[in-house]
């Protein structure tokens, strides 16, 4: 076992993806598998196989298409310490290069009485059974003590070590709370490897949480004390205030080797790009003073004047932002480049786009050629965003206006092609002109929804970028199949299953995002791709969540 | 000297404000102060009043009006090293009722090398002669070394005792590009205690960096080693990936009271407030997973069914929401709510309205009630902060109208009211409606400019929200009164000066905010904000910077 890697254990697509209202969808999730694997990560978790057939059908794919080739990552499946839960993983993930399946049960005392109503002995014989049962299909296992933070230490060691007899390969020492400190949480991994037998022989993981905005300097601390694995999430996201960055951690030991002495595989200079597709895929932005992603983390030497005396760039620098792939991004190609460039050009960011895929994408880029004077990078991962992996357009928008103003009262003409083919028309007055558009949409579309969220921002600098829009909307009562979530884990279709809590949020969102230099036109295409995205759900009956009992 | 009191010193005004664009006029600045007292900092560190007119100005009013009443915050001002900026902070502090000269001088080889030309002893001698001269005019002396987490520790130590001999009260230790992890700051601070004489007689600071993620972690293990000041911003925004975060460190300290034995005097139901103030005044986004903060920090109670088994909300939860003053925000009035009412409402919120102010708010909200089923205290306070605190309206925005659409060219009129009270019309074709709006705004106004951000977001949920419009703008080279910025100091009018570097940045860029129900005209809005910010900055001839070279 190398002890001077550390290995990162990407978590983006599974707990990142139970951030509110993250919906990814499984061609989104395809894209940002790959470019963790380019980014290096060790491990990807791919999903929660059991949680519904979509779920299963992204870590399937993901394990296919993305695990499979020499030194592809790790694909991890993950599942609570139940028997069905297991063996679904197993089958999502089986067929990766390196599958690993990923089982956890709770071992603090308030989780144990109050949620899984088990006594401490009970707990440890089901670690035994499942973590034997998932090593028996499985040569890869981890097994995470869920809440480890509150646990009592001794029980946790007794727990450990009994995963550990029943071949877990690794053991994943979770803050699900983010309540811990540094100290307290570099000192439980060093009493995990100091009280339980056998602990040398597995990889120490850490798993946190930022509720106190400590994630990052835990996940170290466990480092400094002897983890081996760093459980992240790309910008951190997750839910409440999100998981560890994976940026935060990696660049930490990349800038620091005095203080840690350890490497990542990680190539850092695919961080920046992995920061914004993970950002424009599931709509979660970034502020601009975060940590190494920030739109302002490098600013300082942009922006200030320097002369002869600050030349030395050590005064107030300790990252280049070349390590992380800023800079250089200007497009070399312009007006008069030919499809052959235009695809090379898509590679070297990183997609591999074919056929009539490529041939929107080209024909954006023209068109965006002939408006813009600079097409940078940023502005073409917003067209490719834009066409490509879009949810099945069961309708289509084919034609928006709109006029608006001071003292005016803000009109909208829409036309949409249904899923019958047929063409229909309609016009709405509304308080804005976002809203008249919507309004005219619901006049044909016919699904009440709320919408809960609402972003727009500029792709690049300059009143002629491509404005890029997030919405979030929610089903309301009346949409068909929906049985307004009762208690016993009954619920509406494709909502996702919480795999901590095993219940399902009451509702689940869906996003949807548009690019266009039109804010307008752009934000009437977020609202079809979040409508369609729900709609696909609600049509597909066989995407219903299989709930068994955790008891 | 109270031992068991974390004295919280917020720089969001004066480190939080050299955020790239976060440029704050007097009134801003002034209503983030009130706030701030409320809120129960002990230090307001209102700015750096050499740097130009307008920074000593607002310090100076910050400390009549804010820091004048029984039980006011501090009111420090910053000043280098030298005698004209420490006579300059006096003037700008000296009435409030406790003020503070707060100097610095860094104290790295690096820094002094490079930097400032300067020899070790230079540096000591000239910290005593300094803080001397502060010391004779104030009696509340605040040293900060710069770059101390990389200066040579026995030279620090020397550098701090010359401080305190010299009559230094608090000695604050800055990790100025935030390169320091948490065992070695909260080292540095236990081997200042340890070694510098006299440190038992002052307070010790910590002033941390984000840049590596760990600066709420560095300044918590300062805490945990002796130091009895922190120095934060709000929303940890600041230069680069920022300052530490104010929530963070007050909710870790406020959550863990066994781990860190000690207390704040932070009233914490004013901290959700206090964010959405700064986030609206700077034009800095807060991510939705940021700590304490962000709008999903809460979010895991609201979006999960629970039911009888999870009543115990310990389960997964660490702080309430109501803490940080979340929840119960909707207003109770309504569209009959007269105005006495209305008025005490704002009162309750932190504004004190009045006269013409009061009655365009009231107008607002009234307004507001007839569009909008359920009116919340964020729609309140995005009326409030775009009819009040905008700069001198110059130019005024009389009418906008815009069509625009798939296929359509978009085409916008605008009619402004000029500083001579002639109304001005023209139209424009645009890439986009509110390309189309700022070019007919730019015919009639000549004020060249390019925008460098935009971004629109929904105060709240719902389609009929008030949509909150945030841009900024850089002009560009052919401003009257530019003298393109040379390499001694030389700049144009307005731009901040750097206390740590030295230097102005190239260019000052001027934010600008704006709300509506019709984006488009929130976006004109947001537009005339800012151009009016900047040309009331090129018109006062007054506003020049004075700049002293430093050595």
């Amino acid at each position: 076992m190398e002890q001077d890697v550390v290995r990162v254990f990407d978590t983006t697509l599974r707990d990142g993806e139970q951030s509110p209202g993250a919906t990814l969808n499984i061609d989104e999730k395809l894209e940002i598998a790959r470019l963790l694997a380019r980014l290096g990560v060790d491990v990807i978790e791919a999903g929660f196989p059991i949680a519904s057939p979509g779920d299963f059908e992204a870590v399937r794919r993901i394990a296919m298409e993305v695990g499979a080739g020499e030194g592809a990552p790790i694909i991890a499946g993950l599942a609570r310490a139940n028997r069905a839960d297991i063996e679904r993983a197993w089958e999502a993930v089986k067929s990766a290069r390196r599958p690993r399946i990923h089982t956890f049960l709770a071992t603090s005392d308030i989780h144990l009485q109050h949620k899984l109503k088990m006594s401490r002995e009970e707990c440890v014989a089901r670690i035994g059974e499942m973590v034997a049962l998932a090593r028996s299909l499985c040569e890869d296992v981890e097994f995470s003590p869920e809440d480890a933070g509150r646990s009592d230490p001794e029980f946790l060691y007794q727990a450990l070590a009994a995963a550990i007899q029943a071949g877990a390969t690794t053991l994943n020492i979770p803050d699900t709370v983010g309540y811990t400190t540094p100290s307290e949480f570099g000192g439980l991994i060093a009493g995990i490897r100091a009280n339980v037998p056998g602990a040398d022989r597995v990889i120490l993981s850490a798993h946190c949480h930022n509720d106190l905005g400590l994630a990052t300097a835990n996940t170290l601390a466990a480092v400094q004390n002897g983890a081996r694995q760093v459980e992240v999430t790309v910008n951190g996201i997750g839910e409440r205030a999100g998981n560890t960055s994976l940026e935060e951690v990696v660049m930490a030991i990349y800038t620091r080797p005095l203080v840690y002495g350890i490497r990542t595989n990680i190539d850092t200079t695919q961080i920046a790009r992995a920061s914004r597709l993970v950002s424009a895929y599931t709509g979660i932005p970034v502020q601009p003073n975060k940590a190494i992603v920030g739109a302002n983390a490098f600013a300082h030497e942009a922006g200030i004047h320097q002369d002869g005396m600050l030349k030395n760039p050590l005064t107030y620098e300790i990252m280049r932002p070349e390590t992380i792939g800023l800079g250089d991004s200007k497009l070399v190609l312009g007006k008069h480049s030919g499809r052959h460039a235009f695809q090379s050009k898509l590679k070297d960011m990183g997609y591999e786009l074919n056929g009539t895929d490529l041939n929107r994408v080209f024909e954006r880029f023209k068109d965006l050629c002939d408006k813009k004077k600079v097409v940078s990078d940023p502005d073409l991962e917003a067209i490719v965003h834009d066409e490509i992996y879009q949810p099945v357009e069961l309708w289509r928008l084919e034609h928006v206006q709109v006029s608006c103003g001071i003292g005016l009262r803000p009109t909208s003409t829409v036309r949409l092609r249904g899923p019958d083919g047929v063409v229909r028309e309609d016009a709405a007055i509304g308080t804005g002109p976002v809203d008249s558009v919507y309004k005219a949409i619901n006049r044909i579309v016919q699904a009440p929804n709320v919408l809960t969220e609402f972003s727009i921002k500029a792709v690049t600098e300059g009143i002629d970028a491509v404005g890029e829009v997030t919405i979030r909307v929610e089903p309301t009562g009346d949409m068909p199949g929906d049985s307004h979530a009762g208690g016993n884990g009954e619920a509406g279709p494709g909502l996702a299953l919480n795999p901590q809590t095993g219940y399902h949020p009451r509702r689940r969102t869906y996003s949807g995002h548009g690019a266009d230099m039109d804010i307008i036109v752009a934000s009437a295409k977020a609202y079809m791709s979040a409508l369609n995205k729900m709609l696909a759900v609600y049509a597909d009956k066989t995407n219903r969540v299989e709930v068994e009992n955790d008891k």
